[in-house]
């Protein structure tokens, strides 16, 4: 009896556990969108005790699915400090604890639960690839992320000196002009803030030559990496076929 | 007779079944200008005249080609219920049936019929070429898809939490956050919500750090996949020609 | 003498050939510099008459240069009428003729010539490569120009019915949206136009995950084509070696 | 004394080595983060004194560090007209030299201090194979910039004549042309200058089309040079390795 809850709980290779994930992953999804409804402004007194009832029910559903959890691990200890230990009670906890901090924004963190459903197998190929792939280019990925915080620390000191006295209040300060090297380095360009000098705007042409090239590598690193991966994986998967014959 | 209508019509190996398939899709495009003039504001009458003439001609063509393809089908259900059978008649019905619900729109789904132009090989390599790199990369493009999804609305549940009080109109709840979401992630920026607050801002370098490498992946994926697929075609290739010899 | 002339003029494999094609450059690159300036408000009438001299002192010596050409050159209507005989007679001819119409914008094209400076070697085979690339990228490409095309018009037609109600003068037509598609898909995002309603954005949202897949395959595409590019060099490069053994 | 002395500023092969070389790059970090602050505008008397005594503080250690390093140089003159003599200098030249000038922009250069952290090893291997890809394909990206170069002052002569009638203001020369010609290739679009004209909107729509597939080719470049350096750096591994047996 006991193994057969837990098979159902932490497994999935049985129609009734594939049945138990895929509910609980719509009551996860069901209790994002209604914590998502409640922030819009004007909700009825109706619809915000309908949204409360839902809350409620899928909360019920979560404590119980993680005391099971507890209960059924063989090493309750080591679950209650794993990353899924401590998301499924970051799920729940926000509801028991009524404090005037508004703890709201951790529900939110439901969404990591979502990850669990990753446990559905299929992807579970796709994400070891990716994951060989970030580890073959980590060095370079590493090296990129600090050059492209020094070149934006780079962009905001330039053009800090060559925007500051014509607009002192957009480009009040490095750290103002970091905003700008964020929004215009990462193409988004929102328009609140943008040179108008003609210093300013060579330099943002020369930053934006340089940076977009820096930009344009992670694909090419990622790209390459994973291609790697999967003549590996081609590789051993053949090496295995070898050995089985 | 009756077989060289039907090589006419549904094969364009010959100069004839070539010259209708281009009449046809010459027609489409034009239908689809005459479709794209009409949604002009201020048409002189002369001019809807004109429109409604063209718009009468092309679906009394379209009419009977639809008539035509669906007489010379040999199986007549498969053929109205196949893809392009029911492209063809969305195409031409909106004409037809003059109700109050404005069927419009639905013309503009005559571009799909272009589609059919595809046939006119030489295109059909590089589109099976697509297929099958879409293929191979499928469970790495559905995962990259789950992942944005949730990266998305992360973001837009993060941003609420701090722009919310500073703008209480742009970020009034995490639907309106979801729209900055994209069109930030995206990098479009179009500049109609932005973070005005230091922790907004802050949160928003991070979720770009993260998510425009993310979203430099699939561009990874679909190069990969595409090289391989075109290795996959050169081996056959050779493979078929060897079997020639 | 003739032959040095020719030598000197057609070549770059001597000092004085290479001395004559990097002058012509220089000049281009002046007349294009006066040119930009011209174009600024409120310039003095000194600078003016500067700029004037200049101009008239760069065409004088396109026009001997132009007229060397043809001379030299052994079938002189070929050259006149090809590539660079069009473009470097385009380079002089709006000087000469002076008619209301205004010919200044001809001669922007004048930096049409300094692609003559990739005679100068070093580049060729890095063109040749792009150019292979290109070749064995082709149908890839025009099939994703097509599509492109199409799901520029797709966006525009739905925007249309989503947002023409709610803006009916920025959506005012059709056409009015092909611009808000073309400035959305292409990750522009000036912000002059932009969805507000509910349905708008959740189709841009749509449009948005689908067009920036489909604008990330070129840059895969170039890339895959490149690479075998290179490989198809070495291993010619390798064959002729073999050869000359 | 003087060995060990060396060793521990020139080397980080033992850890006071290491230990030296982390406080510097901490003291680096310190003063640019100083520098930053600095440029926030109504700081009060009290925090301006503390970044004051900071600012001594640092200057006063890499004074020291400067000095030993020079005395420390075999060959003195070549270490202070080095790359990193010069940039050490330029750290704390601006504090000691009080003109009228505002040397302050100096001191952000210190940022290029931080790049003597990589000899911290790990990213050596990375840099290097970096190194090895640009070089791979420098004749292309020297290429790619000429290319780009031309199509932005091509974009740039273009959009003048469409707009700068409609608009003589925002396109006003050229020049001015050319702002919105990076704007826009670089997709940031910031919003402060669009095309107003149905020629405009359309050659931007041509000039996207041609300019996001060259400004996508780069990334292709780096990626499958990458590719390449890595085989390359594998080939040599394999050969060494076969020596050493």
């Amino acid at each position: 009896m006991l193994d057969r809850l837990r098979r159902l709980i932490e497994e999935n290779d049985s129609p009734a556990g594939r049945a138990f994930d895929l509910t609980i992953q719509a009551l996860i999804v069901l209790s994002l969108v209604t914590f998502s409804i409640e922030t819009l402004p004007d909700l009825s007194p109706r619809a915000q005790r309908w949204l409360y009832g839902i809350e409620v029910a899928t909360v019920a559903a979560f404590t119980v699915e993680y005391l099971l959890r507890l209960a059924l691990a063989e090493r309750k200890l080591h679950f209650a400090f794993s990353f899924f230990g401590i998301v499924d009670l970051l799920a729940i906890l926000p509801f028991f604890i009524a404090t005037g901090v508004d703890l709201r924004s951790i529900r939110a963190f439901r969404f990591l639960r979502l990850f669990r459903a990753f446990k559905i197998v299929r992807y579970s190929k796709a994400i070891r690839r990716f994951h060989r792939a970030f580890v073959i280019a980590r060095e370079e990925l590493v090296l990129f992320v600090i050059i492209t915080l020094m070149l934006l620390y780079f962009s905001a000191v330039g053009i800090y000196y060559f925007e500051h006295e014509a607009q002192p209040k957009q480009f009040a300060s490095v750290f103002h002009s970091l905003w700008w090297s964020v929004a215009t380095l990462t193409t988004v360009g929102y328009g609140d803030i943008y040179p108008v000098t003609v210093g300013g705007k060579i330099f943002t042409f020369g930053v934006l030559l340089i940076g977009l090239g820096i930009v344009s590598v992670p694909a090419g690193l990622v790209a390459s990496a994973l291609s790697k991966a999967r003549a590996m994986e081609d590789a051993s998967e053949k090496a295995s076929e070898m050995r089985n014959r």
